[in-house]
């Protein structure tokens, strides 16, 4: 985590996933956070409401850059590919974050409450996508299920990406799901 | 509602989801559930835990008959393909069920835990499709894509389905949502 910010909110967030990693999500407090990283409980709750949202705060940050990225995408390809050139932003903002994301995703899968979590953000993301597809001038019809298909391309790259060793690997991973879905969608 | 089984659940959900519609979900007590089905409330809790799962029994008979469609699914077509295949039995299913899940949408749509409880029903259902795909012999890759893909076919055709007349259009609306998505995933 050499890159990690050193900012009161990246101290609390690596100081938190360390704790749920050394000895798990339920077991930490937001005091064990916040004295493991120097600051105060005042503090933590002017960053996070609770401990469950050190760990999906970033999905806030996701939706905004792939937002970003699907605003600024070439216009004439598929919606499929607006979609997937949207997550340029997104692998920039990854490359930085695999440390993170690869114990989060560990302790997300050990917990079924933080799982259903995990996929409300998913869907709440899905239905920003549509709205921005909708917003360039694609049908709804289109729209909903390129913003659901490539919600699914990046839920199967980011599993891949968390298991393997390079934090560059992002974009390369949602090509190669993006090549999968085709070859299982082909007529 | 005139094909309605008129066994004791078949009663009950019938009863439920009128009440649920006269007077919303949140205010309606099993009591009067069992009360406007001419049963005990001894007899609702035979055959339901809560009133939740009047709403949700169903989705066990979902999976069951598409796992079921897709075992018999004929083989060498594509991993979507099968998954959309093995949607027959679930459209022969439907076509008595159409106002039912008519009325079920509007209730689900009224109410963001409901949602949420559909949300991870759907989730299940990708989760035990692509372990079907898998001993089906489909690798790994595919089947989490076809899988998460014929859940999201499923999904906007099942929403389709609900805001139309014809409730034999369900296995139609399949095949209209399989050509979006090829539309959106072509290269």
């Amino acid at each position: 985590m050499s890159r990690w910010k050193p900012d009161a909110q990246g101290r609390l967030m690596k100081a938190a996933i360390e704790l749920f990693d050394e000895q798990g999500y339920e077991a930490t407090t937001v005091a064990e956070i916040a004295e493991r990283a120097g600051l105060t409980k005042r503090t933590f709750f002017r960053h996070f409401s609770d401990k469950r949202e050190v760990l999906f705060s970033g999905s806030e940050e996701l939706q905004r850059l792939w937002l970003q990225g699907i605003a600024a995408a070439t216009a004439g390809a598929t919606a499929l590919e607006i979609v997937a050139d949207g997550l340029d932003p997104v692998a920039e903002m990854f490359a930085e974050r695999h440390e993170f994301a690869r114990m989060r995703a560990q302790i997300i899968a050990a917990n079924p409450e933080l799982q259903e979590r995990e996929l409300i953000k998913l869907q709440n993301l899905a239905g920003a996508i549509r709205a921005a597809l909708v917003g360039r001038g694609i049908s709804a019809n289109a729209a909903i299920l390129a913003a659901q298909s490539g919600v699914t391309v990046f839920h199967v790259a980011f599993a891949r990406w968390v298991e393997q060793d390079d934090p560059m690997a992002f974009r390369r991973l949602i090509e190669d799901a993006l090549e999968d879905l085709r070859a299982v969608t082909a007529a």
